[in-house]
């Protein structure tokens, strides 16, 4: 069955394959390697999730120690750790030691750090080293996301010598990363890079220096990981090295982490803009009180900010005496203000996180949404006149009184629409430029906080028109 | 100067490089090739970016036609255009030959339908069958994402004559994408797949059939990209093949193309979720009047719902003429309802995105939202009472009145907001469900969209509890 053909919904291979594999553990578990060589790691880890609990651990064991690490490396966060923790830490260590060393930081990062130690205390001496260095890097930085195994050469290798090298290393259980092979100068700085294939394709006996490219792109162990995805993404790279301030190749990132990076950062993204922290872990995983401490912050706030509506109602409570059809258009003018600053928040918002507009474009962007606003605003008002005229006319609503004709009450509700929608545009939009200045993320500026800031101002917008048309 | 030193807010290299560039261009523009040979072509994209529009043919022209080409890939998609309109159809024709298939098609794509027709006349016989065949599949499926460029083996191939084909390949000018080797059984169906590293690892004589992977993750050519990106992310791919019903391989797809389709429906996706349609182009570079028609269609649609909201405050009007504090708590409780909302979709969205969660989930995230809804509106329903109770007792605003306590109007809109919140967590977690069944996309699941459907039922909810409490 080939995966296009299998239902999208469906959790794959995994699961289908579970009941054979687990009947095979218990009756000649000698047979599972061999059974499942062919079977991707990602399925196999598909296979441990829809197994027992206490089954995983002897299938892990079933399995060759370098197969088992991949198969943890795929493993569910919450589920490995869990599987980590039932083990002893020897065993474990083994585990760990077999994975490359980016995933080893991030496995290690889950645990909690009595075990942690506990595991890494157990390691080999060059493993433990490797680790020790790489768990000093934040998660979410290059440094994080790099592994240290790499292929470097001099430049002055030639290309036969250096792809015989590379074939030792290939032919080794190394989990050297080879898409690209670096370049050294004599004080082991970074010179150069070449692709697998540039080095297939050199030929025999050029030293490296001639076929490497001198124009490395390289990042810092401390660049934020949008950075790095922004680059790979830029320069259409698989894998990025990252340099210390010498200039020494310190690591590599590849694409495969850097993809995760990017879904990572967009879940964020997406439920900051929500109106909610980012719950960094899977929806149906999150624990229930969890989840609602990172929702109740925003809401409270929100919540808090919003009373001001409260007051500004007190303060026009006469105004709504006097003309008692005004209170009826309250929510239909604030919700379009809100609904045009969250169109305009979240076009600037991407926008920024893809750096097609930085802080100093903010006049220009300014000076788009005002028009926007202005038209958009405009359409709205038209429509929210001609809905009163029809009430009026058809004899289902009165918003006349003694003291006012309708038709001033259409055209109050429609200049109101073109000044919120209007405000609502330039808010919206200017509101990620403003957070960043005052050192926040722009994507903070979620849907819901433009709605509430523009819900006070439009009340204040709504009263001022019907002061100026209706109360005068 | 390395990229992490490079102010992450300034345009890199191309804009420093383009006035010496320029200056080389009028005097000697033989020199141009050998003096940026070693610049990746995506910074020499920003160089033509960066120049007066005339001069770009002129740069090309100095390039050779492979790296022209190249640089032609990293353009500005509207710029790029108008490059290739500026040309003879011959020219251009040349250009875009040199492509990889797949940009090809995609470059093709921008242009008009009968200047597209033009250049494909001109090109030579394989490339033109290529395009043809390419140019019939949508943009955004895996056909339209492949390239038709692969190295693929008989599967009895010893593993020395398939490095020795592969480094023929490498030498060549061809644009083969060789992370992977395809074997091919005897009727030329996809049989395995090895890595290049894997290739150099083999040991020489080997057929190519016992070393290589005979489980191949593949797709359809008309699998959606999201599916393409969602199968490379799970199995951490640098390519995926394109396989046709009978199991041939009819194109490979590489992961910087699939880096840019998940950055692209990302962008969609968090303009869905800000209440427009998708903008399909940069926000600074779409026409006004294009822009204007994105965000008009979703804002009359907002506005035209939200009219109910007028007409149930139309039908309440006694009841808040009756107990005038009412009307002053509507943008509170029912921004709350639609904060709640948002903050559910957001949650629930990107899980379907993600597949974490699926339809058939609905009943698990509605027996989540319940108790989350009725936890956080508790918390909001205390806060609001208390202002009310502070604003009451420091004599700042009197609630009560003859026919009604103050200490009624607090429990009224206290108990508002549980339910509102509730309401609003639990419809803005099954939207999303309910657009899937009615075979829309889930994404379309908007914060506006939410917070207009959450309003109105709001309302009925807030007079509904102000009834029992207030009115009876």
């Amino acid at each position: 069955m080939t995966p296009s053909q299998r239902n999208p919904e469906s959790r794959p291979v995994g699961a289908l394959l579970a009941p054979d594999i687990l009947a095979l553990l218990e009756e000649s578990p000698e047979l599972i390697a061999a059974e499942t060589e062919e079977l991707h790691p990602a399925d196999l880890a598909d296979v441990a999730e829809a197994m027992p609990f206490e089954k995983i651990p002897l299938f892990l064991a079933a399995l060759p120690t370098d197969r088992a690490a991949s198969v943890l490396e795929y493993l569910e966060e919450e589920l490995r750790s869990e599987v980590l923790e039932a083990m002893s830490p020897e065993q474990a260590a083994a585990l760990v030691s077999a994975m490359s060393s980016d995933e080893r930081a991030d496995v290690l990062e889950e645990l909690d750090e009595e075990r942690a130690e506990e595991i890494v205390d157990e390691m080999p001496d060059d493993a433990r080293r490797d680790t020790q260095q790489l768990r000093r890097y934040e998660p979410d930085t290059a440094g994080g996301l790099m592994t240290t195994e790499f292929v470097s050469v001099p430049a002055t290798t030639s290309a036969e010598e250096a792809l015989r090298k590379v074939r030792v290393i290939a032919r080794s259980e190394k989990r050297e990363a080879m898409h690209a092979i670096y370049t050294t100068d004599a004080d082991g700085r970074l010179a150069g890079v070449l692709s697998l294939r540039e080095l297939l394709a050199a030929p025999e006996g050029t030293p490296l220096s001639e076929v490497a490219w001198t124009e490395v792109q390289s990042v810092r162990p401390f660049a934020d990981r949008e950075e790095v995805a922004r680059m790979i993404a830029n320069y259409d790279l698989v894998v990025v090295p990252v340099v210390s301030e010498s200039n020494h190749v310190i690591g590599v990132i590849t694409v495969d982490d850097v993809i995760d990076a990017i879904q990572e950062e967009q879940t964020e993204d997406v439920q900051k803009f929500g109106g909610l922290e980012a719950l960094d872990e899977p929806y149906m995983q999150i624990g229930f009180i969890n989840m609602l401490r990172k929702r109740a912050g925003w809401l409270s706030i929100l919540l808090i900010s919003e009373m001001l509506t409260t007051s500004a109602m007190q303060h026009f409570d006469s105004e709504m005496n006097a003309v008692s059809a005004l209170k009826l258009f309250i929510p239909l003018v604030m919700s379009s203000g809100g609904n045009s600053g969250s169109q305009a928040t979240s076009l600037i918002t991407r926008a920024m996180a893809l750096r097609e507009v930085t802080v100093r474009d903010w006049w220009r962007v300014a000076m788009r949404e005002l028009p926007s606003g202005i038209a958009l605003g405009s359409l709205l008002g038209v429509i929210g006149m001609l809905r009163i005229t029809l009430w009026q006319t058809m004899g289902w609503f009165n918003y006349g009184s003694a003291a006012h004709t309708w038709e001033r009450v259409a055209v109050t509700v429609g200049c109101s629409l073109v000044g919120i929608v209007t405000f609502g545009s330039l808010a919206g939009s200017m509101l990620p430029f403003l957070l960043r200045k005052a050192g926040f993320d722009p994507a903070s500026a979620s849907a819901p906080l433009v709605a509430t800031l523009v819900d006070v101002t439009g009340l204040s917008i709504y009263f001022g028109v019907a002061w100026l048309i209706l109360l005068r």
